[in-house]
């Protein structure tokens, strides 16, 4: 079988499904080893309990779509939140992680789950799918490249986090409801 | 009076509510000043209907926060949404746009959105706050960095939009529910 003929075929057997809370240990474990791929696995400090109580909890923050094998295996994971753009004056998808296991590299699961997320873009008439990579990243900078993704690299993105946060929230004037 | 006690001064007055709907056209008119800042003022499609669908709605896609006087003019607004941290298990804040009127510019009306901000991400238990500048606006890099933010330099944001979306989507293996 050829490569071409391989991917073919992987693709129809792609299904791609929303997780549900029964999926929060292998979500949490893909997390885990996206960050060590990230050579950052000292990074996570999300538990189950966390994920449980911000994805699957009165409140919502993060949607999770899961690719499984046409046996129902699950393969891969993609977690994303909408954005909003006001230049275009819609929202968005932001992808926040993107993660096919290792033997299930070169089906194209990854590909399944950024059409997926496409799809969901339109269903919501949305205007942009967005993401970010290591600079290292080369080979997912040029796939991502090849599906059409355009590098911002006129904007820098800031964060300020950790104590810092406490800092300046001290200095709020406060929020007339 | 001096430079420091008026910027004081002013933080005492400054005033931070969220905004309503009665505040679309306003927005509307700091978004294409915004945009006109960042010398892209032909990138605005936003209309005042888009906003009161996708902000003012039955889906709520961004929240506002307006910066005022004592007198109860606006002076500036704030425009952010909830993302979400996988490392943190927490959600954070992205701030899209902020931006002062030039007239009220130097009385910490900037600031004040921003403190106001970081206070609501201690609120909700958030982790991060986060956002975009221009690589070339270095006044404002500098303007963050003494409050604390990090430029994220490892990072390269990737973006698909317009018809390429379309395409994307097209391939979706759909999304089973």
């Amino acid at each position: 079988m050829t490569a071409v003929m391989t991917e073919s075929s992987a693709v129809k057997k792609t299904a791609i499904r929303r997780a549900t809370i029964k999926d929060v240990p292998y979500i949490l474990g893909l997390i885990k080893e996206l960050a060590e791929y990230e050579h950052e696995p000292d990074k996570v400090l999300c538990t189950e309990d966390m994920l449980e109580k911000t994805i699957f909890g009165s409140v919502s923050y993060a949607k999770v779509l899961i690719a499984q094998t046409e046996e129902g295996i699950p393969a891969g994971f993609a977690l994303y939140f909408y954005n909003y753009s006001t230049w275009n004056g819609k929202p968005g998808i932001y992808l926040e992680d993107l993660y096919v296991q290792p033997k299930y590299r070169g089906s194209s699961y990854g590909s399944a789950l950024l059409y997926a997320l496409a799809q969901e873009l339109v269903d919501i008439d949305g205007g942009r799918l967005e993401w970010s990579v290591l600079k290292w990243n080369t080979p997912s900078i040029e796939f991502y490249k090849r599906l059409g993704a355009v590098p911002m690299d006129e904007w820098q993105t800031m964060r300020v986090d950790g104590v810092q946060i406490a800092e300046l929230a001290k200095r709020s004037p406060g929020i007339l409801e």
